[in-house]
C-alpha cells in the first residue's frame, strides 16, 4: 500500500490517518498475463490502478476488429470509464500483456472519498485534468497526424512502453500498419 | 449570473454566501460571430462557459486544414485545455459561429474556488469526468465508425446543433466529405 500513498502524495500530502482511512477503499488484485479484468459486456464495477505490469484497454467492433484505446502501466488508471461512471454495460476489454498487481476502487469507493476528503477530491480532480489533457491530444493525433508524427510523440512520451510492448499492439494504438512501424523503429523514428 | 448558478447547481445546491463569492471569479464577455476568443500561438489565460452562441473549437495542421477537436454551445465549457492547464502557448482557435456571450474564469481563479471551496472541486471534478467520458467516446468514434454511425450518434445527442451548425462544419467535425454528409442528411441518417 505503500505505493498507493506514493502515488497520492505526488498530488497531495496526507496525514498517517488520512491514509489509513483511505487504504481501506482498495483491494489488492494480482494479475496473470493473458488474464482479462475486464469483458465486452461485463457490469465494470471497479476501476483499476496498476501496481505493475502492462495493460491493454480495447475495444472489438462489429467485424470483430480491435481498437486499442490506451495502455496502461505503473500509477497508471485504467477502467471501462464510460461504463464505470455510468453504471452501464462494458464496450471494453482490458487484458493483461505483463502480469502484475492492481489495486481497484468502487465508484461508491470513490464517491465517498472524495466527499469526506476535500484532499482526495483533488487528487481525482488532478488525476482526470491530466486524462483529459492526454485524450484531447489522442484526439488531436489521429486527427491530423502522419504515421511518422504519431510514432514520434509516442517514443518522446512513453519511451518505456517500446521496449515492453509487442509491436503489433503499437502499430494498432497508433494507427499505422505493423510494416510502417517496423521501418519507423529501424530509422528510430526518422 | 443566474445562469451560472443555475448551471453549477445542477450539480451541487448552493448558499446565497458562497454564490457571491463564485461570481467574483468570473467575467462576462461577449462575443460577435466569427469573433476569434482563441488563436493560435495565444498565452490561454481563461477558460470560457457559453451562455449564448455556438463556438468552434478547432486546430490548422502544418497544410493549413482546419481539424474541429469540439464544438460549444449553452452550458458547455471550452478552451485550449492543454494550453490553460500547462499554461502554454494555444495550438487552437476558437471562433463564434452564432454571436452570444461567454463567462471567463482564470486557471489561477478556478484554482482558488476549487482549493477554497469542496463544493467547487466536486462541481469541476464532475465536469471533468463528463467531458473524459465525451472524449473517449470520440476516440472510439475515429477508430472504429463508419461515416453513418458518426452521423447517427451526433444526431442523437445533439439534434439541437444540427440545425444550428454550417454543415461543412459537422462534415469536418465527423471526419466525413460533404457529399457524404448530405446524402446522410437526406436520408435522414437511415
Amino acid at each position: 500500500m505503500e505505493k498507493l500513498r506514493t502515488h497520492i502524495e505526488q498530488v497531495t500530502p496526507l496525514s498517517d490517518e488520512e491514509f489509513d482511512y483511505i487504504k481501506t477503499f482498495f483491494t489488492l488484485k494480482k494479475v496473470r498475463k493473458n488474464q482479462f479484468l475486464i469483458h465486452d459486456g461485463d457490469e465494470i464495477k471497479h476501476e483499476y490502478l496498476v501496481l505493475q505490469g502492462i495493460y491493454k484497454v480495447f475495444y472489438v467492433d462489429n467485424d470483430g476488429k480491435e481498437h486499442i484505446l490506451q495502455f496502461a502501466r505503473e500509477n497508471w488508471w485504467m477502467s471501462d470509464y464510460t461504463a464505470y461512471f455510468k453504471q452501464q454495460a462494458s464496450t471494453m476489454f482490458i487484458e493483461c500483456l505483463e502480469e502484475g498487481e492492481v489495486l481497484s476502487l468502487t465508484l461508491l469507493g470513490r464517491e465517498k472519498l472524495a466527499a469526506d476528503l476535500h484532499k482526495m477530491e483533488h487528487f481525482f480532480r488532478v488525476k482526470l485534468t491530466n486524462g483529459y489533457i492526454a485524450l484531447q491530444k489522442r484526439i488531436l493525433l489521429l486527427l491530423s497526424s502522419t504515421p511518422q508524427q504519431r510514432y514520434e510523440e509516442f517514443s518522446r512520451l512513453y519511451p518505456d512502453l517500446l521496449q515492453r510492448i509487442p509491436k503489433k499492439y503499437i502499430a494498432e494504438f497508433l494507427g499505422v500498419s505493423r510494416e510502417t512501424l517496423s521501418r519507423l523503429y529501424s530509422n528510430g523514428g526518422k
